[in-house]
């Protein structure tokens, strides 16, 4: 391919990490595994950042922000939760360096160190319950409803930008109830807010489901997940909501006086959604030219490039067009005009669809006569000459007719790549074809969970909500099954 | 005081303390200077990002995200940078934690030392002039306008709530560019957009000027500031823009070919502001009875506080009430109904009152009658009775009153406290007695800057920008002095 970058069905991967490169998204730190997220990266993000907090705030939860050092003592203090994240943090154990003896080199000075040393938090369920503490007396106090936008680090030894990162951005929601009904409604509701997100902004079909005894978060009860099916048959994991039940509170003894004066234990949710989100967006609608964005989270959506060949052409041009690009922003649409005599229109329409940018606009001196302009849409890759006095209209109707058009595109894939296997060699055979979601009978052991995920490198990525009970034989035990589990090899 | 918080004359440094925990801002944290901010101050500091960012962004910049870590050797590369910063901040070493033999401690692993330690963070100038080095090579990458939200560490050893913290938000711009001159409009331009900010938001009045050789980040070749005068006579460091001239480029190699292909350092400004403003706001306008918030700042602009005996007065208030409410917030205003059960109004008013709301409305069964409610407004402590009818216009200008009010008052209070002194004495007198704003004769010196401080326990807070020049003696040395700068203690 001309941008340098592989072709998807060359070498998906490849692919995915080229395109993240070239379309500016993110990059490889000096730092092992911390990636520098780039400004139309970060772009992006701020507009999943913004959509998001609002439906958190819709539904009830406040921002706060607690530490980002964690006590070392505190992470043990959940026996579950230490066992999670313990093996893969980044510890801080002195606080100064100096310069040695030879006043050329900077040491760590051995005079600094820390009696209790400091992890930087992989997640943030035991400095905040140690919050909440204090912050909660009585059933008056309850709910609390928060959220923190922060950056996490997890010592990570195999990366991949946005997938997996030692650091990376997320935000973690952290709520504690008077009782396990409100509780587990919590943990639902944040699901069906991260469903809707994902589904109304990203036009990424997910599944809802409940994640095995074996992917459950460290601490939690019970572990609640949206799967997403990738381009190439991977699934991923976009987003968990976790039924914490009361072991957080007893690790850190948050009890309430509920009405009868009866001191109970509080029950807890959390939940997440990370940088993770953009390496879904990127690999489930982008092609082999670059990026495709939906409009609802694309930072330009549409990019308006001049056709000319003088300085009086493009004058003629932007006099022409700055109406319509005005009545454009006033419907909110964000627009931009690339006006630089520096780049051929060429090279501008390669690097927009690089971009991802959803309309395209081209005008030239013949369309100033015509009354037209050239529209051209980045997620089929057509374009349809429009009468200037219908484009702002088109424009509009467009946007949202690629919004859908993406979703349903999507969820057409997904749909042609979930199969049934009612065997091992099925499975594998599956597996190994196509990729794809694979709903197959499991006993319901964790043993046996990991035995097929030995031999496949799959993993049960959920079992589905609502999941239609259904009598049958464990593919890989023989033994019988209730219900039929999803299947994937996984991000 | 009722509120358990002591008056300002008392003890200003207690009153700030306790008026920090008990308007639920923010608290420390387990972890050693850490602060923890709580949903209402977490609201302000969010406020004060949507104004900033969007002020940074009409003045063209982008935000992007850069490493929390730092190799240890990165400092090292810029002279100056490395003594500022070395000196202060928390190194990681490891990468992983075990139990120990008993298995029941958690101990840092030996196994997992890192070979380069890691630093978090204290400003990022290091980690991004890296990657400038790899995005800029013509001048057509230039300018490089970009802007990070992130949270930075510096080991301090006396920490305060908000102004001095071991762990801090902030906003760092770097900004990359052709010509000194124009890295020089940029680093004013930065300091202009602080101004704007502190004082139309805020409602803050600040000097503008520049930092003394002593006092400039480490690293600049000039460090321009913005510096507030707290109620008690102390300054305040509210914002700091660094011009950095080629330093960091030539540490970092960062050379892009000009117009004539000739190879040029890049010129560089970085600037930030950080949760230390939520510290200057509170003792900018805060009194005995508690917070005192500009309403442009106010997370609840306006609260509505029904009087009720009774179900049904209280349903007759909301129905009476709800279309001037919804009136309110049409207007962008935003409307708190406390409509609670569970708490008499008395004490809504003085929860209201601490947290520092604008604007309380008070409506009892008698005001249904007569059509009339009760404003007070927290700046002034004054009420009145208004005609339902004018209650929207009202509130709507009272608004604005107190914002105006607030900076005027503010403004007052810096004028009636800046003063000449003419000799040593002078200085000492001012300082002892009501401290505030010093101007005097200074020799120019770094010799003479300490010896002053080391005296007096005040530093140069700035040389004003546009100060007068004005032939003079130095108040300590005798030496001659081209200008009066300006003195003072300061947080």
């Amino acid at each position: 391919m001309s941008k340098g970058i592989p072709s998807r069905s060359e070498d998906y991967s490849q692919w995915y990490n080229e395109l993240v490169k070239k379309a500016d998204l993110a990059e490889n730190s000096a730092v092992r595994g911390c990636m520098t997220i780039k400004p139309y990266g970060y772009a992006i993000w701020e507009k999943i950042q913004a959509e998001l907090d609002r439906m958190f705030k819709e539904t009830g939860h406040s921002n706060a922000y607690f530490p980002l050092f964690i006590p070392k003592s505190y992470l043990s203090k959940e026996a579950e939760h230490v066992d999670g994240f313990a093996k893969e943090c980044a510890v801080v154990t002195h606080y100064r360096l100096k310069n040695d003896e030879s006043g050329k080199n900077l040491i760590v000075d051995p005079e600094a160190k820390l009696e209790d040393e400091l992890i930087v938090r992989p997640t943030s369920e035991t400095v905040i319950w140690n919050s909440y503490k204090n912050w909660i007396q009585s059933y008056r106090d309850l709910p609390l409803k928060l959220n923190q936008w922060a950056n996490v680090v997890r010592w990570e030894m195999r990366t991949r930008l946005f997938l997996r990162t030692t650091e990376f951005l997320w935000q973690e929601g952290h709520t504690a109830h008077a009782t396990r009904e409100e509780a587990i409604e919590e943990t639902e509701l944040m699901l069906d807010v991260y469903e809707k997100f994902a589904q109304d902004f990203m036009a990424m079909p997910v599944i809802k489901g409940i994640k095995t005894a074996n992917e459950r978060f460290a601490g939690a009860l019970e572990t609640y997940c949206i799967e997403a099916l990738m381009q190439d048959g991977k699934a991923l994991q976009a987003g968990t909501s976790h039924f914490l039940g009361q072991n957080f509170a007893k690790a850190f003894d948050v009890q309430f006086s509920d009405k009868n004066n009866k001191l109970e234990y509080v029950w807890g949710t959390s939940w997440g959604v990370s940088t993770r989100l953009m390496g879904g967006l990127i690999m489930t609608h982008s092609d082999d030219q670059g990026l495709v964005l939906p409009p609802k989270l694309a930072p330009n959506q549409v990019v308006v490039v001049p056709i000319f060949k003088s300085e009086d052409q493009l004058n003629a041009i932007r006099v022409k067009m700055q109406p319509f690009i005005q009545a454009l922003r006033n419907k909110g649409i964000s627009v931009l005009l690339d006006d630089r005599d520096t780049h051929k229109p060429g090279w501008k329409f390669a690097e927009y669809e690089l971009k991802g940018v959803p309309v395209r606009v081209a005008v030239g001196p013949r369309d100033l006569e015509n009354e037209t302009v050239e529209v051209a849409r980045r997620d089929e890759k057509t374009k349809e000459v429009v009468g200037m006095e219908l484009m702002v209209e088109h424009i509009d109707q467009l946007l949202e007719d690629i919004q859908i058009n993406l979703f349903n595109r999507a969820k057409a894939h997904r749909e042609a790549n979930t199969h049934e296997a009612n065997s091992m060699d099925e499975l594998n055979r599956i597996l190994d074809d196509k990729g794809g979601f694979v709903s197959a009978h499991w006993d319901g052991t964790t043993e046996t969970e990991l035995k097929i995920k030995e031999s496949t490198k799959a993993t049960i990525r959920c079992i589905p909500l609502g999941n239609p009970q259904e009598a049958g034989v464990c593919i890989y035990s023989g033994k019988p099954s209730i219900q039929r589990v999803l299947f994937a090899r996984a991000y």
